[in-house]
């Protein structure tokens, strides 16, 4: 059970509405999953939440499926079950296969460790990288 | 100063050389940076890590820039400033430029904000997504 | 299943008896979480634990529900389930409501998000933070 | 060095230099302090960034000090060293002064200790907390 | 369930048994964990990730044990569930025993802990740790 | 500069110089870290941390050069500069040596790689393992 209730349709407060609206219309879809259900109580947090991610999603120098996998190599790292599994279903929506996904986890797993092998050698930073 | 001493060419182990001759080889320039001189202590650690990157790190299903960028974004996640140096160097290489850095950082910010969200307010994951 | 059995009264040790009769005179209330009955094996680390956590969050020169915000906000950030519906229970006995908790796990989304935004960027302190 | 390079006031984009001038208003001083800096490279996520953190960290039902000492908390548990120096200088010229920094601290010490006890015995929730 | 199917053992890609095979000599056991029933998707990160594991894990300079207690020791720092407990199982067959597992989580929670003090404040570096 | 002075021993609170002298006769040395001496602002939270950490760290059933490494290998996966240092530094003086330290951040990084491999593939726990 989440901390505060998930809002349904019926029991949301105009301006998170209005939000869901937008969600719909952007999206394609009548669905809007539980993350913004959550969300919805505080009409506040839902609105600047979702624009960002909308604006920080959207295709740009980088592509969106390249924007999902970044997602879920933070996630992984964070071990946040939820935006693991709603950011891998993005991906794969978007073209990424388990091929890719497995690669994309070699990598995570890679840099996490090596990130730790640096930390705990205290390896200097070479001047070529500054 | 590093945890242990780097090693300089005329002080390698020779199975620790055997692996920086590779390096140089693959990579096709005569530097090798301080992360594998401070791994060149313990060469069956520098050998295992730098096949395991090597691997990893090449063209596959996923583009190498793709990777570089996956590893900033765990190394960022993770604050190592090494490995967010170099490894952001890496990408500038193969052709990330400031836009798409920005773009990428963006992605990351916002994952790593959205992950708490979800943690404090413990959204259970959609039906949709498993 | 934890990792290991979680003791009921009548198979606390001892010395992890009188700790759990200061836990519930100075809680005033019967009930001990499992938190203390996973930790009640060890009389040591649980009598330890518990002064400590009984002495850090008393009233201070912080209030008592500002530091369970606080412990709210670290958990969420490192995403420990126990930790933060147990916490976010207590924030609530001592007075936060729903709009407080969404207050609260907002500027925690964005410091989560600003501290990844920063280390990517390595930005240096400015004098006048030194 | 930061990654890339901190824009003094002759060389924002335009777009950037609105959202300077929106710091300034709001802050009601002249100092731009390096974080904006970097970010100035992308004037939209400067500017996303900046709106976001001005409505977080406004007055609302919580204080603004006990918003700033939580984003300490989540820069300490993180370790983003220019976060938690220009956090708590915001924290103390709210009001903070040593003795609530040295409580804060630890409460976000006990906090993290727990979390990783409640992990290792993998505590299950009790029926009270859900 | 989990991202990518777990495969049993009459759905291997050959490259994947042999690797199951090695798994079974090595552990001598028929039991196949699910972590790797997941990564039998991709036989190359299978096969290093193995590689790996047995190399790292075997007999050295440290006894198996400690090498065990350290990995739970990084999991439940990390919150991994599945990796605490699998280690945690491989920890008690080689002899630790609850008293131990006790001691051990109370040096990572006193880590956790003290490692945020030290961040909190910015302690810097003694010469005589340099 | 750390955020809080440190204080040298001509400044010590009455009941801050009570603990250093307790600091001084357990290790048998002169030399009190720095960690003290920023803590030393807070008697109450000096007290209780060194308490603490004398209590953890003690021989138990656990040796204490194998708490040293378990110190070592949290502060390693957090990146806590101070920590990995100063714990480092009482590892060696407790007979680590390169070699065991490099085993030691082997299986750190180990774990800290498998750990994002489980959390991406969201790998449920084997029975076995409950």
């Amino acid at each position: 059970m989440s901390i505060v209730p998930l809002l349904d349709d019926d029991n949301l407060p105009p301006a998170s509405r209005a939000v869901f609206d937008d969600i719909r219309k952007t999206r394609n879809t009548d669905f809007v999953n539980n993350f913004w259900r959550a969300l919805a109580h505080d009409p506040v947090l839902l609105k600047r939440t979702w624009e960002s991610v909308k604006e920080v999603m959207a295709p740009g120098k980088l592509d969106p499926l390249v924007k999902e996998m970044i997602y879920v190599a933070v996630s992984a790292t964070n071990n946040c079950e939820y935006c693991i599994r709603s950011h891998t279903a993005a991906a794969r929506a978007k073209g990424m296969d388990d091929d890719m996904l497995m690669e994309l986890l070699a990598v995570v797993g890679m840099a996490n460790e090596t990130n730790r092998l640096v930390n705990g050698l205290q390896v200097p930073v070479d001047d070529a990288f500054k």
